[in-house]
């Protein structure tokens, strides 16, 4: 598994991803699923990958293929729209696991991503392309995206959209977002590789916290303190809050 | 979907599960998952039920049956530990699936139980069955089991073991599992049937929370309060947590 997340603020976008990949439990490794793609100097694009990790290098390398190769065909620098961006790496995904369908059985060979960045003339956004090759954008009430073991984090996502934060504590609860699933999900884990857009700026700033980094150890400290305490501050139950039942 | 859980705490077992059924997103329903099996008097068990509607009604149909039949069968009144009343139901499970399995596609017809409870005598315990027949015990490190849509939840429950609580503390935090995982998925909803076990009483206290019980709003509103204040004091990011990155 994997466990990436966008976030679209006020400020820009913050995106996160993991770096573990496995193929079995004793097949264990790092990749990069954080990949930016600067097409052209009128846009930038980020892609978060899930999914069968053939499949996504495949992918990327087709995508940098059609950017190199001269003539009209669609590629991300021909592209007007993040929408048409979503749709043309949806259609090479679906080609992707299309090729290699026949010898790997089912859907093991399909991949999800999250899209993101700028074209300059037009918003900053995320968009998350399915495996089928359509997407869908972040909505305005909820306004981040989730691909892989998103379940776990995703109540720390609910209170950056709820607490309206500013870009540095965005990427804190992205972080604390990131440690939660890779405590629960042994199929998470760091480095953590993080990107960071400032709209209209065109252009992005990653970094990578690796597993020794003294923030992981921090973030993960601080909530379980914030977490016991509390537990003593959790309403007390009185009669009014339940019916004495029984099934007989 | 469903949610149920059990925590086995020093005091006793704390039992706790949803109601709500689906079969597709128009036929939402309501059905006790949590059923109390005073076998005979020198017992007690509880069942926590998820999976196929139909399987669990049915195992627990044979229960019963087995409970009011005459004879030298298998039954929870002639098993002597909680492992064979596990294997028990699990047996009975995998019978009543593999009844309507040709009728049902793949394994639609499965269920999974948490059977927990006391024989006296034996240690009270809660045992996890699977849809194989097979069981495992809480361990002592995570004393905790939990069936259905657990991922949302499992933070809280952690929490638990962390803080050694008491009935009580532990009845609050079950609860604010619940709401967890009822406010990030619809397949899971009030009320909530809670079950009570002191170690050594041989009987259960049984209670539900209805949907407009004040505690799930002050247990919802105070989480909320914790989590935004918790924002803050998350640890500031210094040069020292990451590397600055690129790809190229």
């Amino acid at each position: 598994m994997t466990y990436c997340l966008a976030l679209r603020i006020d400020e820009g976008l913050v995106f996160l991803a993991d770096t573990r990949t496995n193929a079995g439990v004793d097949n264990v490794s790092t990749y990069r699923k954080l990949h930016t793609i600067r097409a052209a100097d009128d846009r930038v694009f980020v892609l978060e990958a899930a999914g069968n990790l053939a499949t996504t290098q495949e992918v990327l390398d087709c995508i940098h293929r059609d950017l190199e190769r001269v003539g009209d065909h669609e590629s991300l620098a021909s592209v007007s729209h993040l929408f048409e961006a979503a749709l043309y790496v949806g259609r090479l995904s679906q080609e992707v696991a299309g090729r290699h369908e026949a010898a790997l059985e089912g859907g093991a060979g399909s991949a999800t991503f999250i899209l993101g960045g700028q074209i300059a003339g037009t918003p900053a956004d995320i968009l998350l392309v399915y495996p089928e090759g359509n997407y869908i954008r972040a909505s305005d009430e909820r306004p981040f995206l989730q691909i892989g073991e998103s379940k776990y984090g995703k109540f720390m996502l609910e209170l950056a959209v709820e607490g309206k934060v500013d870009m540095p504590t965005a990427i804190k609860i992205a972080l604390s977002s990131m440690v939660s699933a890779a405590r629960a999900n042994l199929s998470v884990g760091p480095p953590y590789d993080l990107g960071l857009y400032r709209n209209d700026s065109l252009d992005l700033n990653e970094f990578r916290f690796p597993a020794d980094s003294p923030l992981l150890t921090r973030l993960a400290e601080v909530w379980e303190k914030i977490l016991l305490d509390a537990v003593s501050e959790l309403p007390s139950i009185t009669p009014e809050d339940f019916i004495v039942s029984s099934e007989e």
